[in-house]
């Protein structure tokens, strides 16, 4: 049987539910491709585990909760060379402007022919032209689901559901937190910081939750789908962006009054000056799909030339969810492996 | 380049369309996959036409609307082995219980090494796992987007979207027709055979509807995947099947006095003795997402265990997008094409 060795760079949480989810699926893999799916390394920005007959649960365990120190050999572009697994899973926090760590690990993989699992977006956001390139050039896979709305199909959707079709528009309402956040505020009438409050409680936004809140992160997901399925070279300074940090309890009534819902929605949209994509805040009359989008659920709709209509709703949003992201991306690798 | 030669049978309005998606297609293919995606037959159950070099687009146009007599050699199991194309797509007519010509044609090609498209029913209902079977031993590809809801990804969404989770529950508003009449009866307020007579007007029903409208058309979409997609081995007959054409306007009544919409839903659930599927009449609360899924739209929610749920709404019921939807599975194919 087949070997198939994986590295997970950046393992953090959704780092540790992807390891855990390879281990409950070795049997899966064995009996559905052939292959031996092992976990031979483990790396965070100082140091990593590594073993290449496959790392013992235990080891990666202890070094996710810190109780293993991890070798300072085990992380960096020369842990990959050195090592070259068959895939890589980038699961790193993520730099928007260089690409970060990130792109550092995804480019050393992608050139070498190792196949790439993206969920840090930053790198893609920076470049995901440039990746596609290399990752083309070398007869690599550079997949993306978990980094673009993870367990909602996405760029999936476009490419793969709808393939051969033309979609001229693509909505969603992409990112979890800004719309727990918006929701509260519509449902619960409380003010912006006592939805902020709550959803850190719960642990679904950050402590900085900026990110989220101002558009950022639909921005960048916005980004990386419009380069990755519609070819459009954008940047993420191309997307028009708004937030909805700046909403007050007052506005939410006004919205109330006239029975309307406010929901953050990113759209891409061809036209004749090219692909144009935007973050903005949209008014939805409450019997409409999106209006009906509460909590952490995310949702997305395109409408096409040949096959209609499509709307997508749902995906959870937790870690276990985006690692189970990252290992359908695997599947489909494993699904052409020879 | 490349040459991928296509077949089609059953030649009808379907197969029409899907002609003109792949003349309309036909750079696409060259710029994407690099191969020339030809034409080179098109079989109805008596004549065909054939030409190895490519069918001219006059030629099946005119076979299609009668004009052309076409050639009795041009059709028939001896056909695909003399003609030997990479591709067929078989759009015929659908014998649920032997097969049919779909059979024959289907079990010839994937037994030559023919990649199979599907978007006819009955030999996949009638036989999946000795099809599936046939196409494992000698590698060759089935794909059946379109004998499973066409434009809504069924299939699809549990083997690529979801690949790696384990699919608890499966359920959906899996036909148009169906939920036409049914929609009609409760908003129009209008009488069974009112509501069947336009949806013949409008071309939605058949001249004999009982297929749709009795549940047997969800029934064996809800077999096929049930085979394909959990392995169930279960035959048309294992599905319990209710329909519509016994509801009165009363019964619609006494409905919307509580509040109710009637919904025909087929459901794929595992359970502790084996995969059970059923075709089932639901009533729903007015807010509950299938509740608004109206007309022809069709509907499929999926419970998972690590990515949560999905529900998927839309996905046009005509002869194009069921066209467009075996063109999918074809870049799905040429995607693996060397």
């Amino acid at each position: 049987m087949k070997d198939v060795n994986v590295i997970i760079t950046g393992f953090g949480t959704v780092g540790r539910e992807a390891a855990r989810l390879l281990d409950e699926r070795r049997e899966r893999y064995r009996t559905r491709y052939g292959v031996e799916v092992r976990l031979v390394g483990v790396a965070r920005s100082r140091t990593g585990c590594y073993d290449d007959q496959g790392l013992a649960a235990e080891v990666w365990e202890a070094f996710a909760r810190g109780e293993l120190a991890g070798d300072p050999a085990c992380t960096g572009a020369d842990f990959l060379t050195r090592t070259r697994p068959d895939v890589l899973i980038e699961t790193g926090p993520s730099d928007y402007v260089t690409g970060g760590a990130g792109s550092v690990y995804m480019k050393t993989a992608l050139a070498q022919g190792t196949h790439v699992i993206a969920v840090s977006k930053g790198a893609l956001v920076a470049d995901y032209p440039g990746l596609a390139a290399l990752a083309k050039k070398t007869g690599a896979v550079l997949k993306i689901s978990g980094a673009t709305a993870a367990a909602l199909p996405t760029v999936d959707l476009l490419e793969y559901n709808l393939a051969g079709c033309e979609a001229a528009v693509v909505e969603g309402i992409l990112t979890g937190t800004a719309n727990f956040v918006l929701s509260s505020m519509m449902e619960a009438d409380i003010p912006y910081e006592e939805a902020i409050r709550r959803a850190q409680e719960l642990g679904i936004a950050e402590p900085d939750p900026r990110f989220d809140v101002e558009g950022w992160d639909t921005a960048c997901k916005l980004t990386i789908i419009a380069n990755a399925a519609f070819g459009a070279g954008l940047r993420l300074d191309d997307v028009k962006r708004t937030g909805i940090a700046h909403l007050t309890r007052a506005q939410m009534d006004a919205w109330r009054q006239v029975e309307r819902v406010p929901k953050l929605v990113g759209s891409i949209r061809r036209t004749a000056e090219g692909v144009k994509a935007a973050v903005e805040l949209r008014l939805y009359e409450r019997d409409h799909p999106f209006a009906r989008v509460h909590g952490t659920t995310k949702a997305i709709r395109v409408e096409t030339d040949a096959m209609g209509e499509l709307l997508v709703i749902g995906g959870k949003s937790d870690p276990r969810a985006a690692a189970a992201a990252a290992l359908k991306d695997l599947e489909h690798i494993l699904q052409a492996f020879d």
